[in-house]
């Protein structure tokens, strides 16, 4: 059966997958990511992980990765741990090692693909994914295409501000969505209200346990997720927007906070009513599942 | 030499024009707008302004009308004061008096697609335009054709939030960028800190006269405009940004602080380096040459 072998490069581990032109996985295998020995062994590791999960009957190979990677597959902007990443010809060398057909592209946007594909996602027209982890990202999928803007850098929808006048973010900016809906700013909110340090679980499982100020948490978080969902909703006029990242896996006690928020205003009754949220699907493999579909949607944009 | 007819749908005036391939007007035309005669009238007054407007090359009628517009062209949500246009089937009835294809948008994105076809967003390949009047409006035009969403609604980046805990927005948001970022919210500015009542024109020319107090409103303006520019170039990544309406005609002593407040932060390095930002070169005389834009893409994508 007709195939491509997806590769997910994440800071701790590389995930790989061969996959059909339907989503389905047929092969798995996963690797370290040597990290510290630098962007030679990462891309090599690469290389070994898609050798080994290639058959003959795999048309081209697709690779995600943390950073801004342009249309050729290079990373011209690295973000990540790795030395030396930055400038890698990502897609390039995979393809000269393999001798196959590669593509790469950022791995917010993939995972994103993915759940268009084959998860939360599936049947959208217009999808937008928000990942709320430790930051904030995000990814726009139209018409089972990743949106990459004109310099490959569309999606960061952790850094729209939604406090114009509010606190210094990290990347510079002020009152940026993640300092607010990031599970970090959840974790931070439980700890102020519960007078003890919660991570962003603990704050939703004493929620769940009817700890009052745990509630008060969530409705205070909710109201700048809305915020952030609302700007999204009425800017793009999306048919789906799909939750992911840990905190996604509350989603029970979010989306009725979330939803009183955008209906009370937060976003117009029009692009609302079009609009359904979802929570991911596919968790930490979307990434893997993405990256695949970047090589499918290559060989389909290469005229294969 | 092949034309087609574009008919702009405005509170006051109906304006019409004929427009060649190349965005060339060859002849124009305007009538009051029979708002308080209601619907039948407007759409009569339309007609008969194309009618006018026609020659034998002819090969289409473009319109654009404020309110939500489908992709039949018909008014699904109104938004100005024609009892009965809600429901108005503008395209069809256009083209069924005509007898020519007949294609209709809304006003705003009609503005962005006339500006990247003709104006300051020429050669983008992914513009949104940003109007500063009364309100804020806004478009997207991707490789041409304008991104109209999930349910034709997309461009409301007016209600975008720039400050979740702030006011109360008319639309029934909170902290929406139109209330600090259109000309009214500029002439309110100004009168607070000038301590007399001033539009946003007389607010520029204060400061153009060197008065502190009007450069201070400015900066304060241009702090929370910047806020929602930078909210779009991180998420959406375009390489051209428009600015129009009433407030874009002082660009000069705007774009000085609005770029010192993105290069500050408000925008990440990458996306704001691949994003030029330019005031509209149309002026009010955008929504007519969208409208004939509106009717090439639309016999384009008719496959005529």
């Amino acid at each position: 059966m007709s195939s491509v072998v997806g590769v997910d490069l994440g800071g701790t581990n590389l995930a790989g997958a061969r996959v059909d032109g339907a989503g389905r996985v047929l092969a798995r295998r996963s690797a370290p990511t040597p990290a510290a020995a630098g962007a030679e062994a990462v891309i090599a590791a690469m290389i070994a992980l898609a050798s080994e999960l290639r058959d003959e009957a795999t048309a081209a190979v697709g690779a995600c990765s943390p950073g801004v990677i342009d249309s050729s597959g290079r990373c011209v902007v690295g973000a990540c741990n790795i030395p030396g990443w930055e400038g890698m010809p990502i897609a390039g060398r995979l393809a000269a090692a393999l001798g196959l057909p590669a593509f790469a592209d950022n791995d917010a946007r993939s995972a994103a693909l993915a759940e268009c594909w084959v998860g939360a996602g599936r049947g959208a027209e217009v999808c937008l994914m928000l990942t709320l982890g430790t930051g904030v990202g995000g990814g726009a999928v139209i018409a089972g295409r990743a949106w990459r803007g004109a310099s490959f850098a569309a999606g960061e929808f952790g850094h729209m501000s939604i406090d114009f006048r509010g606190a210094r973010c990290a990347c510079g900016g002020t009152g940026c969505a993640e300092a607010y809906a990031s599970a970090n700013a959840l974790a931070r909110l439980g700890s102020k209200r519960l007078g003890r340090r919660v991570s962003a679980q603990e704050v939703c499982e004493a929620a769940r346990a009817g700890e009052a100020a745990a509630a008060g948490a969530l409705d205070e978080y909710c109201a700048a997720l809305a915020a952030l969902l609302g700007s999204l909703i009425n800017s793009w006029n999306p048919d789906r927007m799909v939750i992911g990242g840990g905190v996604s896996l509350s989603w029970d006690l979010l989306a009725p906070r979330v939803e009183r928020e955008l209906a009370g205003g937060r976003a117009l009754p029009g692009p609302l009513a079009a609009c359904r949220l979802e929570p991911a699907a596919l968790g930490d493999g979307a990434g893997v599942i993405g990256a695949a579909k970047v090589a499918w949607n290559g060989l389909e944009g290469a005229g294969a």
